[in-house]
């Protein structure tokens, strides 16, 4: 509960307010003051906020009867009025609150612990942040269970393309010709919507990076790198075959995972990449250990991914040398293989590694990689399920690299709302369900996104990544030079940027502290913090976030 | 489009007629006559209709414009009213159709491949039967873009628990906090929703096979066979390992997919089986050459799945051996792979095996194999995801074997509408992250699953599954004296039910006509049709499917 005054502005449809907010926690009564900003919700405005009696915001949330520890009162009679916006806010933007509120000693909060206890009974919660009230979240805001309100840099693992509760994404779901797509989920394979074509020409093929044009939907990303990685093989093993039938040898000893049915092709990956934890995607991922230990993987070459040296600048000979060893090495991996009878069918990368550490290489790099690809005749997929989207400032960042021609598979997920891949032509699979399972994705998922991708290009999205990914990126060198030692390593594309922090123990510590001051933010690497806004992140809210990052290093100095 | 006369019942919210429509398609004018009787939804019904001058039915299609291939014209004035059902319609059964109707000549009809066409410029369609109007199907019914309304025996390949567009689905999408939970699609194992606890007891807890009660969701089948395999790896190592921290070498040998990090471990599957597309559960898998050609599989053991015969009176001595046959290869496998170095850490079997030919073993096998299990120290996984839901007459089809204690591992996805798997204790995660992924489910498929389980419960859904399933597989053995040699092997667990055909070609042409007849199958094994209608599936609807089966039938004599 909180209590505020509130005076309308001339739009009365978002009245633009400020409440003063402040929260005593029953359980730590006086020793936690939090005095915030809070652009409210519509629904938490009350009317009659003129009065001189201040009166209660019931926050509107389903857990409000157990809701008991947290009493708010504003204080004196002030009502101040938001600073009228120098540019004209977005629909999605008048929504959003102003800035972080915490009313909480600590994120996670009493209520967030008290259900992760209760879902402690059936699964381990060691990965649980906090609980979300996902109705009352807006925009770049989530809202926890306890009613802080924290800027949310890290999106739901970087899977929320527009932040929560669009509008534009609430309207398409209350179109009722869109339930029937929640309620009946086909099996896109065989039993496609009515306007799956045209969904998906809206949705996937509108944004298909340059070159490719088939595609084909899955559920995860996991799933999607799976399924790029049979497309590649069968790609493989038909140019080895040529057009001959298939042999009734194959034909059966594929059902006993024996060659030469199930072929010895091995997929080339790179140290500390992340492509997901079904085995296949498994076996390519070398970031952290909870992801690997006590599961078998399949024994493929591993390459060295570059480790460049920051500034840029300053190391650009070292830089170039580092990516010159790692392409040599693919180079040896892929002849080392053929040798032992297990051939390199196809290599799969990340443009930017994400979990392993934001780790960047040049468009250079990747154009080596590409002609050892086209020359040994190795098929080139990127995994583009964090980096695709838009927020690299073009929707896929090996659009950055300016490759010869396209890559043969580009895997997507998370911001693209739907798991699947882009592919080659040459990849297209020769018979029915060889790419297929029940669900092969989800309809629902392509309604809202192409909605988002509307979104994107009617308010120039992608620029904004750009512009607002260069002011952060500055702004963290500026920090960088505040706090030589504690930050360093600042890099990014887009709005994908991060830095590292002194260690890892500091860097808990980072985050724990900016959580405590309204600040969700994502780590990677050894002591990275990765920052992965929505779209719809602008300068203000980097410097709400670079304000309060500035603040937590101070006191770790 | 159709002409109907309608008389409307006393009760006017569901108006039950009958409409004469006799189709004429206008690439085949005057050969294709179908005439049927046709249960409208509501939006079809004309008012008006007791006027002499029989008016068009604008079938609501957002395909309309270009659906001018279709005209049908109502005959005559008669208006025949529906016969009074003996027992009461629940409000899901009182929107369906009362019997399938056929309009194009073929299925798929032309606006079918039209669309396939338009769909091939993307991906390949073989897979590809017919595709669907999802807000005009109904029930058990589902309707085709061409206006065919068919009765679904296949149901998304076994995914829909209460058919298409069930009336207490819809209700629940339309709650506007429901809203939230579709469009906000959460990180679930980090940043929970405020209601996931309530959600998951609700729904998965509610109904977890007896003896299990740790849950994890997942996104769909393959995600959760694998993950299943996970957890029991981490249980299998952490017993071997004992109470001791994980070595460096552990840590860091994992990393890049060698030993003792990531483990030599095996997994043991067999023929026919069917576990998923992702190399893990690809690896399990050994049903279709089109499933498993030209993909690495690892090399673990697969035992032989007992082939009985039938019918099982008739050789009762013959199917005890040949299980028993079965079991000492099991125990022969996991005794060989253990000298080999690459023990089995676990099982994994479907109760009945789906796509591999829906071939049965009985409740004393699954006894011994858990023997086996508990005498080896094994892990044991059921693959429920196509037998789960409450089709076979329980909830869990390996609750029919009255094993000696729970299953380690029960996998479900389809009709449980969200992947997932239950688990024991004993397999829980000791760390966090270990069984994870970006998303590991959707909330808004337990929001939807919580309503399918209150209506299995509230409508005796098993037990129909239970009454109905018995009845049809009575009918099907009755068919099976009718047609020997054509129909053979009737066997079911609830309206789990199969037959097999002469053989693959007979079987195709049977599910052709069958399909042109306004029936939708689906087939399994060499030459099996295989049922999973709804948990909706009445007697009278057994009948339709009877009727028209038996005519196909004594065309192929």
């Amino acid at each position: 509960m909180g209590i505020a005054r509130t005076r309308h502005t001339p739009d009365q449809t978002h009245p633009q307010t400020l409440i003063i907010i402040h929260a005593l926690s029953n359980r730590s009564r006086g020793s936690n003051h939090v005095t915030q900003e809070y652009h409210p919700r519509e629904k938490d405005i009350i009317p009659g906020g003129s009065s001189l009696m201040a009166r209660a915001i019931l926050f509107r949330t389903r857990a409000s009867a157990s809701f008991n520890y947290f009493q708010a009162w504003a204080r004196g009679q002030s009502t101040i009025p938001l600073a009228q916006p120098v540019v004209e806010l977005s629909a999605a933007e008048r929504l959003e609150p102003r800035s972080p509120v915490v009313v909480t000693s600590e994120i996670p909060g009493p209520r967030s612990k008290e259900l992760a206890a209760r879902l402690g009974q059936y699964q381990n919660t060691d990965a649980v942040h906090f609980f979300v009230d996902y109705e009352r979240s807006q925009g770049n805001y989530v809202v926890d269970v306890d009613g802080n309100c924290l800027l949310d840099i890290f999106t739901q693992i970087a899977s929320l393309p527009l932040g929560y509760n669009h509008p534009r994404l609430v309207k398409a779901m209350q179109k009722p010709e869109n339930m029937a797509t929640v309620i009946n989920r086909p099996a896109l394979g065989s039993y496609p919507p009515v306007d799956y074509v045209e969904r998906l020409q809206n949705s996937l093929l509108s944004v298909a990076p340059p070159g490719l044009r088939q595609v084909q939907t899955m559920g995860c990303g996991s799933c999607s790198v799976e399924n790029g990685m049979k497309a590649i093989n069968m790609a493989y093993q038909r140019r080895i075959r040529g057009p001959v039938p298939y042999t009734e040898e194959e034909l059966q000893s594929c059902l006993v995972n024996r060659t030469p049915g199930s072929p010895k092709l091995s997929f080339l990956s790179f140290k500390n990449g992340f492509h997901g934890r079904t085995m296949g995607a498994l076996s390519l991922t070398h970031a952290k250990w909870y992801v690997k230990l006590d599961f078998p993987a399949v024994d493929w070459p591993i390459a060295p991914f570059p480790q460049l040296r920051y500034p840029l600048e300053e190391f650009v000979r070292e830089n170039h040398a580092e990516e010159q060893r790692c392409l040599e090495e693919v180079r040896d991996l892929i002849d080392t293989w053929d040798k032992r009878g297990e051939p390199v069918s196809g290599i799969c990368i990340e443009p930017i590694q994400g979990d392993g550490g934001d780790n960047h290489a040049s468009a250079g790099f990747f154009q080596g990689l590409q002609d050892i690809c086209d020359e040994t005749g190795v098929y080139l997929m990127f995994d583009e399920v964090q980096t695709g989207g838009g927020v690299s400032g073009k929707y896929w960042a090996h659009e950055h690299f300016s490759l010869r021609h396209a890559p043969h598979v580009v895997a997507f997920s998370k911001r693209m709302l739907s798991g699947g891949f882009y592919f080659a032509d040459e990849l297209r699979p020769k018979e029915g369900y060889r790419i297929f399972n029940t669900w092969t994705g989800d309809p629902t998922r392509l309604v809202l996104l192409e909605q988002v991708i509307k979104e994107v290009r009617e308010e120039g999205l992608m620029a904004n990544a750009e512009l607002v990914g260069r002011y952060m990126l500055d702004s963290l060198k500026m920090l960088q030079c505040e706090f030589p030692g504690l930050v360093k390593n600042a890099r990014g594309l887009g709005t994908l940027c991060a830095v590292d922090i002194r260690d890892a123990k500091t860097r808990a510590e980072v985050l724990r502290r900016m959580r405590n001051r309204g600040v969700n933010l994502g780590m990677c690497g050894v002591s990275g913090i990765r920052l992965r806004p929505s779209l719809l992140f602008k300068r203000r809210h980097v410097d709400i976030f670079l304000d309060r990052l500035r603040t937590t290093l101070a006191e770790l100095k």
